[in-house]
């Protein structure tokens, strides 16, 4: 295959070099303005309106104007790789994360414990955010019961909170299945649903069927699902699909690239394109600040290219609480300092997707870069949406960032005499 | 071929028509401010000034974002050729500027005369820049000994200070052949080397390796080169390749289009896309601004779309020189009446990439944009790269300024119904 805009352009122009790049995503950043301010504008942020002064801004459209991206492609973005082209199911992504190593005839899914209403109609696509440990329970008590449907092997992973992996292993199974989640409350479950007409798909779409109906009997004879508030009574299975191979971001780019994430769909994305993790302790939930800041403490010289991820901004869109999303902003800023005493050469700040607080979910709407190196036309404002705003990037897409970010860090060849 | 991008909207809407554009190129003049101003924002530009409050102005990206250009890639661009698709080699655009007439199974490759250390490895890539007089005793020193190689005809020419071009011809020649430049200083000349497995291209580069050490062998003999400080002792080869045949932009847009340019270079990618080149009086080595004015005054009645092309402001920011890059741009304010005086109805002024002083070379930066007519919406701002961001023309490529300027001529015909 031929390489899709930006990888044929970096792997013919990429130079190896010792200059580093730091990429920042504050996950779900974008938002629109209440009363004229939104979540990031209204945060006190010192540090940031620093580097923001020195640095270029622009408004960063991730998929296609009015595309509102999933964390996958919109990662894939950031890392250059066109989610138009790169089409990877948020199931792959979460296996990867927690460390499932997919095989080619395997099949994954992504399910979320989910709460339904008497009749049928999902009422928490969530189950109220359970817990993570609760999840565990859940788990153990579903693969007491079910280890093989209709002949394939069926493995159940938990994630975090309310979220599970699914590892479907057997032969001839297809991963052109459409979701069974209505993605909306108030709606029934989708019947898995072959999107081709493949046998192997419609395999995949008849185990996974009798999978969802077999998890909501098991829950329903679980005390701790039953008794839960809101009950655990079944499950919605998206973004299902097998592991695609992608070319190397190292490869292409000619330098080390890693990864500094706590959440594992972040880390899967990160492997998916060929980033090495660096040891970071894991233990506990939410953003887990201290083990990013010790694993890019300890890390950030072993490469040029280094992903960094902030989580809650995002969550706290999707709860639709602004002034926790601000506290998260500025939770970032008070870090923002020491990931500077690293000293990259080029620091990109953005995120992969709008999640609006009015909008509780993610958006279309174009984010807000920040694009930092001593070769910048500074643009001399903050960084907010409203000043990103017809700064010295325009309007640009996420693909563009990785070019700008190497050709700011000297790592791209002129095009052309 | 199918016409990429704009080519095949403006083969399908153009209309013949007397009214007249004038794109006038200031070669590398996007740059970065040091100390808040530009070279162009630090210049005096009363000229510029005035017709810049009546135009729109944008920040136009050559080939893509973070993209460092060539000049032929850049100037493709300007002339509506996607360079990603239009591939031309270095040779090729140089071959071209001094009139040699490729023909189909020729060869073209740029030479630069260079400066290697007591290792091999290249110590000055330009040997110096040295003048085109010490060129041209260099050239026929080498054409006194090596007028073919492996049985191919071997041609060698002054291009201009330290440029030469190589013209092969003979059977069987490809041109897929990498650069023996390797781009650098303080690494060794690359042996040339076929870029495919075609034998036409493995016999290219064997004639081209050979001449590469005739060169350095002849070159060590002739005392001129020899005591030259940085002494001439090698040559370097890049852009190798041959002729491709392109549309014609006349032919492509139903205009007479010409070309005023001093040096050779722009001549050649000019008459690459089918642009006349008129007469003019190319005695003298420089800027040759009168020349350029004369030919001007004599012929830009004679064609609908006319290009003048500016060259040192690109030279200084190679050089490092902020204050005469912003007496280049002065100077070409001064002129800025005689070419208005030609009355054109459309008027765009640009650069063809950036060469930023600190950079001391071309680089990615995105170029200010001047578009005027009597139907653009005014911005009322300067010329400069922090005023030309924002500007109604916001942010966009080369690419899309020739059908701009088709339309603001009232070249382009509505397209549906």
């Amino acid at each position: 295959m031929v390489l899709p805009y930006p990888l044929a352009l970096l792997q013919r122009l990429s130079i190896a070099s010792d200059t580093r790049i730091l990429l920042v995503v504050l996950d779900g950043i974008g938002d629109v303005p209440v009363d004229g301010e939104t979540p990031l504008s209204a945060a006190d942020t010192p540090n940031l309106d620093a580097l923001s002064r020195e640095a270029s801004l622009g408004l960063s459209t991730v998929v296609a104007p009015g595309i509102t991206p999933g964390s996958g492609p919109g990662h894939l973005s950031l890392f250059g790789y066109d989610p138009l082209v790169y089409d990877v199911g948020r199931g792959v992504l979460s296996a990867l994360g927690i460390d499932l190593d997919l095989g080619g005839e395997e099949v994954a899914a992504r399910g979320n414990f989910a709460t339904f209403d008497n009749d049928g109609l999902v009422a928490d696509r969530r189950a109220g955010r359970i817990s993570t440990a609760l999840n565990e329970e859940l788990i153990t008590a579903l693969k007491a019961e079910i280890s093989e449907v209709e002949g394939v092997a069926v493995e159940l992973h938990t994630e975090s909170e309310y979220r599970f992996v699914v590892r479907l292993r057997g032969e001839g199974l297809g991963g052109e299945v459409g979701d069974t989640d209505p993605g909306r409350v108030g709606l029934a479950r989708r019947a898995a649903k072959a999107q081709s007409g493949d046998q192997s798909d419609s395999r995949t779409a008849s185990v996974l069927e009798r999978l969802s109906e077999l998890c909501a009997e098991v829950l329903s004879d679980v005390p701790v699902a039953r008794e839960a508030e809101p009950a655990v009574n079944g499950v919605l299975l998206r973004g299902i699909g097998r592991r695609p191979e992608l070319p190397r971001i190292g490869d292409i780019c000619r330098l080390r690239a890693g990864s500094i994430a706590a959440y594992p769909m972040y880390r899967g994305v990160s492997r998916l394109v060929g980033m090495e993790c660096p040891p970071i302790d894991l233990e506990g939930t939410g953003e887990r600040t201290p083990a990013k800041l010790a694993s890019y403490r300890a890390h950030s010289r072993d490469y040029e290219f280094l992903y960094f991820h902030v989580k809650k901004t995002d969550s706290y869109g999707e709860d639709g609480d602004s002034a926790k999303k601000t506290e998260q902003v500025e939770d970032f800023d008070a870090i923002l300092p020491e990931l500077l005493e690293g000293e990259p050469d080029v620091v990109v700040i953005t995120g992969d997707h709008s999640t609006p607080v009015p909008l509780r979910a993610h958006s279309w709407h174009p984010l807000p870069v920040l694009l930092w190196s001593r070769l910048v036309r500074p643009d001399g404002r903050s960084f907010t949406e409203m000043d990103c705003r017809g700064g010295s990037l325009g309007s640009l897409r996420h693909l563009d960032l990785l070019p700008l970010a190497m050709a700011n860090a000297g790592k791209l060849a002129k095009f052309g005499a």
